[in-house]
């Protein structure tokens, strides 16, 4: 556990630092759950990205691309065909009380994983994501342009309730990812992605 | 699917209205998990809240006591003393796009669910939230408010990246869940309280 003070948290009154973060879970929904899990994390190149597990999820922080790398691969590790499997993603930048430990930034910009494996072109995914900018008062027209960006990677984007729903591939969305943090980056001092990724949910029975 | 604009989705002009809502998911990580979930969901009593399911999550929406009590019930059961389980929750309240519609508000105010279960005092969790305030300057103190008021509760928060780490009875989480949201429907006019609830997890095994 870090005892960093840090977003959601109790922040301080530091400038913002160019760290890329991501708290992500597997939630296999299998008997055999510890071993979906746990290789699928062994197999990772985490050499890129400063990384801590606790009882609830996983940590990577570093540069953008190698978080992106490093989520994307565990999660194409953790996918089986037949097993139905969710995945939650917070992905966030720009905490005010946020500090530059914890991650590697002094790195190349080849991503390990992505060389190794597939990209995830096969892996239907359906999810819901919620965007949110803090600190500006502009904050639903970010909302709105990320919403748009989904149209560009053939997402589909559908409103609901308090999230927009996509669906796609898992190399398709986790491209997606990339350009929202992207332009995030570029335009927002502080920002959150919340994404949940489904794989083979039998939502006909769940439906019901 | 809902056809209105919310939020993190395409959100209008219009006022805010006085909906709060919940958007959860049940994982329990078992070859069972549909009989889990479904079982649970058709034990509650939902008469005071819109409800809708889809393939990714559940969505209440409606008084803010009647949401709670719903996932709580939800959530207790669901519960079995030997399955990790997750459930993750969004609650919701004053997006600019939201609207009164999809909600029950001319309602009682005795909550159907807490009355005919257990509180969940003997059910031991350990949960991270974010809490996120919009379209506001002050908006780390909130979150600081938000943090603080976990003492409370005897909830022992804990400092982590991008969430704060609690743990309590699902009794104690619930009510705090309840206070936070009362405190932010109080002072601000957009917010999110995003949660992750774990139980029986074999964090050992999951840390090696």
């Amino acid at each position: 556990m870090s005892n960093l003070s840090s977003c959601s948290s109790a922040c301080g009154t530091q400038g913002a630092v160019d760290v890329t973060g991501c708290r992500f879970s597997l939630y296999p929904m299998t008997d055999q759950f510890v071993e979906v899990i746990v290789s699928a994390i062994h197999k990772l190149n985490t050499e890129k990205v400063w990384a801590q597990t606790d009882h609830l999820s996983t940590l990577y922080r570093g540069k953008q691309l190698h978080v992106i790398d490093c989520v994307r691969a565990a999660f194409i590790y953790a996918y089986q065909p037949n097993l139905h499997m969710v995945s939650e993603l917070t992905f966030s930048r720009g905490c005010p009380g946020d500090v530059d430990a914890d991650s590697f930034l002094n790195t190349d910009d080849i991503a390990n994983n992505l060389i190794t494996i597939p990209q995830g072109k096969n892996i239907p995914v359906s999810a819901k994501i919620s965007f949110y900018a803090f600190g500006v008062d502009s904050y639903m027209s970010h909302i709105q342009h990320v919403v748009e960006l989904a149209h560009k990677y053939q997402l589909s984007p559908q409103k609901a309730h308090y999230v927009t729903m996509i669906n796609g591939s898992a190399s398709q969305i986790f491209a997606y990812f990339d350009e929202v943090l992207a332009y995030a980056r570029q335009h927002l001092p502080h920002y959150v992605l919340e994404a949940t990724l489904s794989v083979n949910s039998p939502s006909k029975v769940m439906e019901n």
